[in-house]
Parts: C-alpha cells; sequence; structure tokens
C-alpha cells in the first residue's frame, strides 16, 4: 500500500484516539438519550391511560432509535478497540459518521408523527433506512481507512482483523432491499427496522445461558 | 461453571471496560439532568412566589429522579470497579440497563404531571416503580453475568463478589410490594420512593462524622 | 481522627475516581450548555435587531450561569487531582455536589425572567444565591471530608493541602451578605454577581501576560 | 521568557489535563447535537414531503455548524496532544473557548430562522462570523499560552510546535473579510461558510485514496 505524504509529517499528526473516543461517547449518549423529550405526558383525563396506550408509535420509535444508536456504539467500539492510533483524517472520517449518529433523532421522530398516514410514512420510512445506510456505511469506511493505513494495533493477527472486516462491512445490498420494500409497504419496513433492532439490542444467547444455569443451581 | 463458546473466540471478543463506562457516564449524567428543562418558569404575577411553591411535586420528583439515576450510577460504579475486561454480550445487557436509564425521566415527568389526580397518579406510581424494578433488575443481571463469566478482575477474593452480589440483588419482594401499594394507595408510594431516594442520596454517616468531628476541633 | 469502621470493610468499597469524574464532567458540560436553548430567536420583523438587543438580561443570566457552573468546575478538578481514592460515601457527596449543579439552569432562568419586576427579581436573585451557596458549600464539604478520610494523595505536603483547604472554603459570610444585599436590592446582587463571575472567568493575569509579552516582540 | 510568579507556586497548581478534555468533549458533543432539536417534522398533510424540503435552510444551518464545532474540536485535539500538563490559567482560557462553542447554536438558529428576510440574515451572518471568529481565536490564545508557559510535552521539536502554530493561528484577516462581505451580501457569506465547513468536514484525500485503492484491487 502506497502512503501519500512524507513519514515525517504523518508522525506529527499521529494521535492518542482517547479524544475521538470521548467525543463519540458523548454524541452516541446524547442522541440515545434526547429523543426521551418526545415522549410527552398527555394532560390528566378520564382515559388518560388509553391516551399514553395510544402514543405507541412514539415508544417502539424511541426503542427503535436506542437500540440501532447502540448497534452502531458497539461497531464502533471494536473499531477503536483495535485501533492503536488515529490520524487527522480518520478523526474526520468520525466526524461524518457521527454527524450521522446526531441527526438520527429527526427521522426517528418522523418514523413516529407519521405512523398514521401511509403517504408521509414512505418518506420516514425511507429517510430513516437512509440514515441507517450512512452510519452502517461510514463505519465500514473508518475501519478500511484504519487497515489500510495501518493504524489498528500490531498485535492483532490477520485473521482477526479479517474476522471483524466481515462482521462490519454493511450488508448494503440487503439495506437497499429493505429501503426498496418501505418504498412498496411502509409498514413492512417498520417491522424488519424493529426486528433487526430487537435482534441486536437483546442479547439472546446470554438470556438462554442465565436461564441455563439458573435451573441447574 | 462451563464455558461456552471455544477460547480463541473469547479472546478476540475480550474489550476494555472504558467505553462502556463512557457511555453509561455520559447517558447517567444527561437522563438526571434532563430534567430541569420541566422546571418552568411562571410568568411574572402578583402571586409568583406562591406559583413557584404551588409547583412543589414537579421538585418532588425532580429530586427523587436524581436520587434514583445517583443510586443506579453508585451500584453500575461499584460493578464495573471489579470488571477486568468486557465481552459483546455485557456491552449488550449493558445497554439495555441504559435504555430503561435514559427513560426514566418519561414516569418522572408522569409522577410531576398526575400529582393531583387519584386515578392518573396510580398509572404514573405503577409505571415509575416498574421502571426502578428494571433498573435494579438488569444492574443485577450485569453483575451475574460478569462473575459467571469471569469477567471480574483476579484479585478480588471470592467474599468480596458474595458481600457485591448481596448488595447488589433487587430486593425484587420489596419492590414489588410498593407496586403493589401504589396500586391502592399512589400516594403512600410516592413518599415510599421518596424515603429510598433520600436514604441513597444524603450519606447520613458522613454527615453524622463530620459534625462529630466539628465540636471536637 | 478516628476511623469508623474495621479496615478491611472500607478497603472492598475504595474506588478508582475516573467514573465519579466522568459522571461529574458530564453533569457540568450539560449543565452549562442547556441553557442555550433558552435563548430564543425572535421572529422575523423590521425591528428584529432591536428585540435582539431587548433579549439582553437572558445572554447575561447565561453568562453569569457558565462562569459560575466553570468555577465550580475549576474547584472540582483541583479537588480529583488531589484525590488518590474514592469511598462510597465521597461519591454519594458528590452526588449531592452535582444535583445542586444540575438545578442551577432552573434559577439561572428565573434571573433572565423576572428582570423587569422588582418583587419577582427579589426571589430569582434569592434562589440563585442560595443555590451558589450550596453549590460552594458542598464543593468544600468534598474536600474536608477526603482530606478527613486519608483519601488524598500522599505525595502531597501538609502545606499544599492547608493551601486548597483555604482557597475552596466558602466565604459563607461573603455569600450571605450578598443574599441579605438582594433582599434589600436585587439589581445590585445581580450585579455583584455577574462581577463574581466575570472575575472568574476572565483570567486578567494571562491576558496582562500575553500583552505585555506582545509588545516586547 | 520569563515566567512571573514564583516556581513552587507553579508546582501546586500544575493540574492533569485529563478533567480539561472531558469537560471539553461534553461541551462540543452537546453543542453538536442539541440542533437536532430544532429540525421540526411538519404535521401530515398532502404536501408534506415539500414542507420538508423547504425547511432547506434549517439543514443546511445544522451542518454547517455541526462542521463548524467539528472543525474547532480538530484544532483542540492537537492541543491537548501536544499538552503534557495543565495550569488554572490554561483551564479558564479554555472555559472562555468553550463558552463560545457552547453558545454557538444560538447564531446557527438565527441563520435558519433568518434566511428569507435579507435584513435579519445580515444580522445573523454577522453574529454567527463573529463567534467563529472568537472560537478560533481563542483556540489560538489557548496555544500561544500553553507554548509560552512551557506546558507543551517536553519531546516536542520546536519544528513540531511552529507547524502547528502556523495552523492554528486564524487567519483573522480572512475572517475579518468574510465579515465584511456578510454586511454587504449575506448569502455569499453563507456560501462562505458552508464552504469552508464542508472543505473541513470531508475529507477529500482520504477518499480520493480510498477510491484509487478500490480500483486497484
Amino acid at each position: 500500500m502506497s502512503d501519500a505524504g512524507p513519514p515525517d509529517r504523518r508522525r506529527v499528526l499521529s494521535l492518542r484516539t482517547s479524544r475521538m473516543e470521548a467525543l463519540s461517547d458523548g454524541i452516541f449518549a446524547i442522541a440515545s438519550t434526547l429523543l426521551v423529550l418526545d415522549l410527552a405526558v398527555p394532560a390528566v383525563q378520564p382515559d388518560v391511560a388509553q391516551r399514553l396506550v395510544d402514543q405507541w408509535p412514539i415508544y417502539l420509535a424511541y426503542l427503535v432509535s436506542f437500540a440501532t444508536i447502540g448497534q452502531a456504539w458497539l461497531g464502533h467500539s471494536v473499531i477503536t478497540e483495535y485501533l492503536d492510533r488515529a490520524d487527522s483524517i480518520l478523526l474526520r472520517l468520525n466526524l461524518v459518521l457521527l454527524f450521522f449518529v446526531s441527526v438520527l433523532p429527526f427521522p426517528t421522530h418522523m418514523l413516529a408523527a407519521y405512523f398514521s398516514s401511509e403517504n408521509a410514512e414512505r418518506i420516514a420510512v425511507t429517510v430513516y433506512g437512509l440514515n441507517l445506510l450512512a452510519i452502517n456505511g461510514f463505519t465500514s469506511v473508518l475501519w478500511h481507512y484504519a487497515v489500510g493505513e495501518h493504524l489498528v494495533s500490531q498485535d492483532r493477527s490477520d485473521a482477526d482483523l479479517r474476522a471483524l472486516t466481515s462482521k462490519l462491512d454493511p450488508s448494503l445490498i440487503s439495506y437497499a432491499v429493505v429501503i426498496g420494500i418501505g418504498l412498496v409497504v411502509p409498514k413492512i419496513a417498520v417491522a424488519l427496522y424493529l426486528l433487526i433492532a430487537l435482534f441486536v439490542i437483546i442479547p439472546f444467547r446470554a438470556v438462554a445461558r442465565l436461564v441455563r444455569r439458573g435451573t441447574r443451581s
């Protein structure tokens, strides 16, 4: 791999990863918590319980969004675990990724607000899907750049790197398919995003293991 | 305890705990501070002092919520103090816990808004109790998983681990009792949650010690 | 100094200070940034410039609040710099301090909203002063507890500790005086809080030094 | 360079940079994420897609603001990378810088709201430019102070320091020029700020390198 720029210039720009991690954790934390401000408390009325239940698309959107940001954070954590040093281009690629993370509350809000109208929902589901695609795509770009520029720790074997690459590489085709489905039947795309979210955030294997352990002891 | 999965697979996924701690601290900090946005400033009027005093349920809800998140943070801090490494399942269990932390401002808001209507208050108190139960339950699950998977530091004695287990294990029965009380007399459950919150956040022993020291010197 | 509790029990509870620092930095950061949401943008009108200028009490309140939280953060940073370890009581004293930091946006908001009415302003200035008193008082309590329980680093000389004590100890009398002044002439108390804030946040000596250096070279 | 103050006094005040970094990352993260709350979701209507497209000045303002805060964060990261220790004056200079970062959402909001009226836009563009000038100016002050007080790491060569100085020193004249242009033709200044923002946040060289690598393999 050919490196652009003289070696001494690159040494100057070699940076610790701690601040990149701290800014990222801050933005992931805020983006995943801000949406709680959308959970409106209906005024006191005889049928307040019904009103609370009727708000279910907002709760669902909050859950999907939290799980999605959680999944993006998991991938990002694993990348920084492997990183040895950062350079200024990696920091900027990371800023682009963080931009799409910080903006996710907007399409999530649309998803909740446009649940009742099929036409508006089509728009919301498509914008939401494109945002997910951008988050996953830039996570992958970040990783490829780090590997290509030899920014990952030397003790990692090539097999480790390849294993992570195959995990992080976005299944761009499957995302494109879900975005396409959303253009025709928005509700099915919502259900698919929910399934992906639940699949990611619930550690099924851990639950199964704890249950097994509980029944044995 | 039998470990599932081959050892080499687990080595790849072994992670530092620093990012898990940073994301958690960010979400704990935001969830405990966001509610200040609910403290409305009444318009200037002759009886503005009275209006400010009349808002006391909102102040109370803010205090209870801050104390509750503070207590959850204390338990979480002690767990990460013992943790040596994390694996991807621990990170996901932590995300589930953080979900319930990030959502707490919503039932707290309900608690403040529904204070005057007994029927609505019953709903708010019950949802609030279930949220507390989830936070404490998942903190306990996190700890049991970490101990079961040998993720805690090797220098900790078994006595230390058992001591922490007996402290963190949620008194699920007592929570169920308070939730049950709330269904019948919501105001008493509010008082009990306040007592628990004050008991947790005020370091009585430290105050007593400082007073003793002050009177001696 | 007599220590309550058996020594082995205290060893178990000895904790790193990193998470206490991270939660504190998160809450300080959010409390000082959230108020920007109060800076309302007036609707487009012929006299929009005048409208923006008329909002000056809100800008002033934002500045005072930011400077006050900044000053509290400076004191807190110096304390954690000296800390070697934390115990669970210190963490709880810190949570009480953070409670008063997180709540400061509320009286700051009152300060901005009640600027035009002397009666309402008296209330706002008094609540603001009490909040400042609580922040400074608990910062001092935190430090006295840490020194009393030998939680500070062993390499610090007694002279260092005494120097910091004399700096951090709140001038409770002077605060009481400003709160008293605020009850009689609120505007003067606002001016005094502003003077304190400007004095704290502007590093006069650094500015003077840079000017001197600039004129020499 | 002559150092004011006796050396022993300065030793007492010498501080780690970790808390200064954590507070800064928190404020950068919040300031860059808070604006997502301004992205309003229009009510469901037949022409909801058109309404969403009509909001483009808000999206543009969000993008410019995120990129601007990202650029400021990049400069700040590089400075703290070089820092060895901090003193209390550096912490205060940093607080002044953070003040201007935390306030940026306000002029950004003005930029979005006043896009349709040339007179109001002139005000917004000027305030925005002055805020950018303050952020870049204080970043430069921070660096000059750190170098002047020998707070940077000893292993850095003088050539390294000079290289960073020439990068961080704000092109004050060019900013003054853009602010001046904004007074005459606000729209051109907006376009210039957008160009600067895009130039900073998009890592053109990385994109080009990845494309080259992709076409070769």
